[in-house]
């Protein structure tokens, strides 16, 4: 049988700064754990990130295509930024969606967030929701390392690609998941609002 | 506009090891962009993971409740695990169904992969479906920070609680996705047999 629950964290004994990186630090504590045993667990504190998931008046999905220097390869993602000091989620994705796409958005949803990855890092994601979307004349500056295409892809084509290929991360998959649950339960509510008005 | 695409990788100058992990590395890279800029960015080197998408006779789905010390709270997750050093995913996801579940499988099929957090780790995550479950006898012990529950849910339940909670990670919630999308792709198959045959 599947083995029981013990329901008692694992006691901090100890915190100590391994690096303090660029963007993250790099954080490595003594713990003491459920069954008495004791053990050094490392991860990096991470300040979160927020991702756009960006809908044209079409219904295709804004993605874009960049150089990951981690992976020293190409990936497909939804766009999204690390949370500056002091800043709020919405903040990030405001700006994000305009740096890294040239567009602005008039309608935003608050899709709700998540842990990214929990085994080494603290990092949780927020993540939106953005229609009524606006080509810029002007757009921002990126940043110096940018590496991006911008590309328009229906449902059908990321389900097919997500499904099947490396092409796209962890976060950009789970956010098309949250994206589409929100939509179809918008329709289902816009459905029923229908059925009740005169 | 969308920004043009310049698809020119950035060019590594330098690698340097920061900091060496109990499970993974800290590297930083000296780069030069595609637009001529040189910076410094920083990244961890992981051996790699596995995740196992259990799935009982009845169609629900095995998940665990684990504490994660790195955000010192318990989330639902797929069982999963770090490549240990030689091991290949599927010896991977073999040990840790059982260490994690108490269950074995006896089919398997591939869920292909995806890189989990492209913006500071190398990361991929290699994905299998594991049906025809049997709950072992006397199950492996597990780590010594062992502190996790068994819980099945169904389709329904995770549909819901993944679009509107913060229980499940990222990568649990792109499991659940390509499971998903690869049983509906199995029932039409299936379906289309069906129709062939005498």
């Amino acid at each position: 049988m599947p083995r029981s629950f013990k329901p008692i964290p694992s006691a901090i004994i100890s915190d100590r700064l391994r690096f303090q990186g660029l963007k993250f630090t790099f954080l490595s504590q003594e713990l003491r754990f459920p069954n008495g045993a004791q053990g050094e667990r490392q991860f990096i504190l991470h300040p979160g990130g927020a991702v756009i998931v960006p809908i044209t008046a079409t219904g295709t999905f804004v993605c874009i295509r960049q150089y990951r220097f981690a992976i020293a390869d190409y990936l497909f993602e939804f766009p999204a930024g690390t949370l500056e000091p002091g800043e709020e989620p919405f903040q990030t994705v405001l700006r994000e969606l305009q740096e890294e796409t040239g567009f602005t958005a008039h309608r935003w949803d608050d899709l709700g967030h998540f842990h990214l990855a929990p085994g080494y890092s603290d990092e949780m994601l927020y993540i939106f929701l953005a229609r009524d979307l606006e080509a810029l004349l002007d757009p921002p500056p990126g940043d110096d390392d940018e590496d991006l295409e911008v590309i328009e892809l229906s449902a059908e084509e990321l389900t097919e690609r997500m499904a099947t290929t490396a092409d796209f991360d962890a976060k950009t998959i789970a956010c098309f998941f949250r994206a589409q649950q929100f939509l179809a339960h918008e329709k289902a509510l816009d459905g029923k609002a229908g059925l009740t008005q005169p």
